[in-house]
């Protein structure tokens, strides 16, 4: 068992009359992560509106707000009970048998345009052993290209971008590789979190995201970027991509201020919490879903 | 009552060992849209899996075919009950009212980068008065500038391409009509279906493209294109753009042929049954959704 | 006349082993804009050669540098000597009379796809007087539409990608309005330079895009940003835009640091020199050009 | 010596009131390119105003025509003299020494965009041999990827759209294969023209688009598409792109028909023709220019 503690703090000043926020800061409530505890603390005297995504177990929260400053801090201790899974166990699922649910991430969406995408996928990796080989490939082929360097994309940055100009950060090493498995019909989805274990000379935590893949029965987790372990990854949000899963999205005249992100990790093994370590199973931290 | 009864086939010459096929051709089940009778000819003896996805009343149908060539026949007589709404009852709901269901809406997707139309729509649109008013002027907005023009787009035009060009199809005039309503945060979605009621000068009958915005407590159809009387128009797909909701998704090497389609509307009075028609009020194919 | 001293300052710093350098920061020397004195200072002991483009006056300076820190500093005094003209005078040249040198500068170029926009500026613009008006039309839209913002563009960014955001600074303007004057069929060419007169709130003095457009037999300059008088513009280099314009065209692993300029107008009417002032006639610093 | 004899026939419907054409169909005229002679036919009377560029021997016609149809024939009978060199003399030029009227082919261009592919091309070729060697690597990969496709591009696809559809028609190969040798800083230029000796397969004798590479003194064939072998490339129009070397532009409301070419190739060795064949030599058919 993994036990992450961790806090966020975000900052906005509100020019206009009111502003709409919906916030996805909240740690995901599954049935392999679990909230031992969690605060929440907001500068302005309004009621949050938090609602739970059933299927993903996304907490959104919405705000409005006054105009002037906001502060926003969200502090949670998270246990996580990862499934650990041999490599060689993990095989590509056939359209045809795919569960109905998973259906949607083989679609092309705002970042990932996977349509595109079709010959080129086909030419780096159809030769490469289908299930686990296959997406371990397409994660070192994005890895090995693309430098990780911030400033060099923005919010309208997508995977054909990263793909043209091998440079990008997180969400756009998620993007690209995750448009590389749909091209392959492989579902693939994004997640957002906080990560343990980071090198620290990336500067200090921040927000990150992430790739799940659809294999056998499972989603199975992959940090494209390989900037943390995936043992070492609090799930926030989950969608699409970076469109679905944003930490923050804003509606009206608002400056904000770099977020604020501590995290650390308990090392109590006489309790049964480990500290995150690369491995060499491949981790999930979701259900089973049942193929056709 | 509308009673509106359809035919459609495809066909296809598959190249590949076994190709995959999706198809969303079986007209929706909803509240408001009921099959009288259907039915389904398959030129291969294969068993298709048909899954019906209970919030939209879509219905998948997925085929694993052999290879050599692939008939597919629906025909189906659907009623659709519609809602009527006067204009003036329509209003927008805010971002922190709005039904959690519905959020997904005001997000971009792959053809529809709402993201990066903040500035124009706010520039096109803030000065009209919200609600029904401003919808209809979007889409105005877009039927005004926007030629249909066959061949003038492709399956990678997207909205912003389509505001630069000021060309395209069906499609084109929805995906475009979308990412402005989301824009300005108003929900909005694409739907896929056939359409009763064309000018005959714009060729043969075809699969059509139209526009769900929601407003007060409903989803509401529009048709940017302007080819259609909402009243005619059937549901088949719903979707957050043509990614979501294409009548036919094909994975492997397929060869397809134009599709043949054929609409008629029942005119039966005496048992309920009306033409389509255009009229002032708004219609909905939807049930109310509480707000927050 | 107009007399304008200046002053550049850019530094470098040199990782590789040697890099490559095209500057183009000499004031160009044509029939309208003499060089009174200019001096050139740079802190490796390299030897620049210096090219002069015929047509267009421009000095383009190639250095090879070696590893470490470079500075450049050039300063000039340049006398500008205008054509007036007034706006009721200037016609749109039809095709088959355009001068050929005049020819490249109607087609599409990097930053500027004409192609695209034909239906969009027939649609804005088609119905404006040809000539000035019509001109004087589309400066305007751009700089109505378009709001200026640091940090809203990149080097990526291109008149579609303005047109559709709404924001940019003077380089992305300046291909905005070029591209539209294309698209109806009206030469226009980018020019650089150094601006006197703008709006300290602005920041502190930078480079400067404008826009060349040819009317009857001259290139007369346009500033869709607004920020100067066409009076106070020093031209640099000239080209169809941005990628053929650069004040710097760096080969190899380089940091640079933002320029640092400095611009006085000399207010000496004894000796002929007036201050730049906004005017109701429409400027050229070009010779004339005789049509086919 | 090669001479070939070759016909075009062009057939367009005005419909507006007058249209302008500007046609890139006559043969250039250089010191290695001559015209034996050539006859033009235009099914209007109106007088084609002909102009030459001198640098690349271009001969552009203008035409404004009145409504209804047009037909334009023109053939001719083509001597070319190549220059042939041994891959290995071939050597890269630094930039510092580059021609000054070479250097506008490295920067980028309407459908070349360079400047976002320097990673790329540095991960793919800055390995190779450079000279001829890395021109030649930039050419097999380009056209190993790139499937010859119908259909699969329009007149808005760019070099980054192939590569990442990998899929176009010869003007898709060049683009490509003109933007990556300039983002590794090697010039690269544009060649539309007629060929001798592609194979009947890929379809009736059509417009052609070759790349020209700047290495030592001279510009150096290529065909990125592997249509034709060098020596049977007859030279039209020369530029940094399609947006420059178009063999029609046309302004106004004008239907096309598809062009109708013949070439055929004179085998006369004992008057010294003889048939285009594949050589190992690299082949130039321009005028040595010295550098820096």
């Amino acid at each position: 068992m993994i036990r992450l503690k961790f806090d966020i703090e975000l900052g906005y000043e509100i020019a206009g009359s009111t502003s709409d926020f919906i916030f996805n800061i909240h740690a995901a409530q599954t049935a392999h992560q679990s909230v031992a505890n969690e605060q929440l603390y907001l500068s302005q005297p309004v009621t949050p509106v938090i609602y739970t995504d059933l299927t993903y177990g996304t907490r959104y929260m919405r705000l409005q707000t006054a105009p002037g400053p906001l502060t926003v801090r969200y502090e949670a201790t998270v246990d996580i009970a990862h499934y650990f899974e041999s490599p060689e166990n993990l095989a590509e699922v056939p359209i045809s048998q795919l569960p109905s649910e998973v259906l949607p991430y083989i679609y092309p969406s705002r970042y990932c345009q996977s349509d595109r995408l079709g010959k080129l996928a086909t030419w780096e990796f159809a030769h490469f052993q289908p299930g686990y080989p296959r997406v371990q490939a397409i994660q070192d082929w994005v890895r090995r290209r693309t430098s990780f360097l911030s400033g060099s994309s923005n919010s309208n940055t997508s995977a054909t971008d990263t793909l043209i100009e091998q440079a990008g950060i997180c969400r756009d090493f998620a993007h690209l590789m995750i448009a590389l498995c749909r091209a392959m019909n492989i579902p693939a989805r994004f997640v957002t979190g906080i990560d343990y274990g980071a090198d620290p000379k990336l500067g200090p935590t921040d927000f990150h995201a992430f790739v799940e893949v659809f294999l056998s029965k499972r989603w199975y987790s992959f940090d494209p970027s390989g900037i943390s372990p995936p043992m070492g990854l609090v799930r926030l949000g989950t969608g699409r991509d970076a469109a679905d899963a944003s930490f923050a999205t804003v509606f009206g005249s608002v400056k904000s201020i770099a977020p604020v992100i501590n995290i650390a990790a308990i090392d109590d093994p006489a309790n049964g919490y480990t500290l995150p370590r690369h491995c060499t199973d491949v981790l999930s931290s979701t259900e089973p879903i049942h193929t056709q």
